[in-house]
């Protein structure tokens, strides 16, 4: 077995950060998670810091090339910090000089949407699409395109906040993040969420609401997707409403940059065809021919760990 | 006064070409307008031929460093030929590389929006812009981003067909170019013609359909925004709903491209702020203030030429 090259990834996430070791061949060999709380920029170097020795410790002998970190918002043009993220406490400051510092070692950062896209685009099934454009549909929408095996970047270290196309306008509802009548306060998980509630408030004995009930709580996107996938009608419906929203956003999106491959990825993903066929029909539907018949639409292939391969897959592009 | 150089921008329309004898400060100093039949691209090439070496007869001191041609449709990445414009003769068609090489001089070919995008941040009022985004809302939807006085491009020579955003889909109506519920169905000249048509049927004594009797057609776009300059408070409230559909349009491009202008220009331009207030408005209510915040709205300042002063201006910029 020839030697690998290996790097340090991490993916801040909004409740918690995955640290992983990620082989050049796009492994995860070993991972950590840390929930925040609420930390100082500097104790939150101390606990990613401790989290790396812990995990370089137990392979001594991988040769790790750098520290690599996605950022859940916009990245400054000089690859070593943010802003905008969900952790007020990291905008501005030098996250990846100050690992990389400690660690003698080339750190970058890169937006969390963007690395996923290059995590696919590297390591995915669809790795050899020339311009692959990734849709991660979770919580709200990101959006990401590589060219060639390199991000593209629009603005903000990504393609700007392009999954929050501006569909209803100020006719519709705001979005968690505020801007108004979007495409993620249509069809995001977040905006599923409201979905799944007001249908539940309207219909208590819905399998839908009873399931919820069943764990204490409100009915979310997770429920509808795991009921739809049980058969469920209504929450099949809810899906299939979603996947038409989410179709108009890759016909926009294809007619502005040309992809060969649309993958769908993030947690609704988890709904595979039930969310992909839709969407995919809706978008041949409204889009120019032109560019809608060179596109292959696809599910994404790393799921929850595109993040963090991705943070590490770009000390390998990069370094 | 200094000799300054100069060079032939050719802007190709649907009905007619304008070719003019361009300043390397942007101004038009010959043009001629020719109006192309049926013609074979042999045919068309003879005739822009005839009007350059008309054009240099008068002028035979001019230093010419080129010959930029705008074209409407997408741009092959070499710059010396497109697709899917308006001339379907000219489709895949070497024609820069046939006129350049009868003059023995550079030319290069780039998409009609590009073009003009590049004229206003060379030559127009808001050149100091650093991110400076066109829209131009005529016949259909043009969209141009330059960054730093250059063309930025996602795809085909611009930004694909960024003016068609997928709005209404599938509940929409198709465009003139047969995507479904995009912005130009609902906002461009084009969609404009048919608000006013409707209206006139409805209301046949009102002042937009007499005026368009008085000429003996149909009423279309340029007398909406005549009628609405005049004052006429229907005419007003078509211009204020397109307005608000452009400006969701804006919102949307500023989220992905981040500008710090953005202009309105293209024929519905000539209705000044009855379209840009509407316009700017929508946009700020329902984009992220992230990004809107560090936009300026104005009115394009070159008009009509810019086409050909930005075909002109490729030259100046490439060679």
């Amino acid at each position: 077995m020839s030697q690998q090259d290996f790097a340090i990834g991490i993916d801040i996430g909004g409740g918690s950060t995955k640290i992983g070791l990620v082989s050049s061949g796009g492994e995860v060999v070993e991972r950590r998670r840390i929930v925040l709380g609420n930390d100082e920029a500097d104790a939150i170097v101390g606990q990613y810091a401790h989290a790396i020795r812990d995990i370089a410790a137990a392979h001594p002998h991988a040769r790790l090339r750098g520290i690599g970190i996605g950022f859940p918002g916009r990245i400054h043009p000089d690859n070593l910090s943010g802003d905008l993220g969900n952790i007020p406490k990291l905008d501005d400051f030098p996250l990846a000089e100050r690992i990389g510092g400690l660690f003698g070692l080339p750190a970058r950062m890169e937006n969390d949407g963007t690395a996923a896209g290059l995590a696919e685009a590297m390591f995915g099934k669809d790795k050899n699409a020339r311009r692959l454009l990734l849709i991660a549909a979770g919580t709200g929408i990101g959006v990401a395109l590589t060219v060639d095996g390199k991000p593209f970047i629009t603005s903000g270290g990504g393609l700007g906040n392009a999954g929050q196309l501006i569909m209803h306008g100020s006719d519709g509802r705001p979005c968690r993040q505020g801007c108004v009548g979007c495409l993620e306060s249509l069809a995001s998980g977040d905006a599923l969420n409201g979905i799944a509630q007001r249908y539940c408030d309207e219909v208590p004995q819905s399998p839908l609401a009873i399931r919820a009930r069943d764990f204490g709580r409100e009915a979310d996107a997770s429920d509808v997707v795991v009921a739809a996938l049980e058969g469920d009608p209504a929450a099949k419906a809810m899906l299939a409403d979603v996947g038409r929203w989410l179709g108009r956003g890759a016909a926009t999106w294809a007619q502005i940059f040309a992809p060969d491959v649309i993958l769908l990825g993030g947690g609704l993903s988890a709904a595979g065809d039930l969310l992909l066929q839709p969407l995919e029909r809706e978008a041949r539907m409204c889009g120019l021919d032109m560019y809608l018949r060179n596109v292959r639409f696809s599910l994404a292939s790393l799921g929850n760990d595109a993040g963090m391969i991705g943070a590490a897959a770009q000390i390998f592009l990069n370094t």
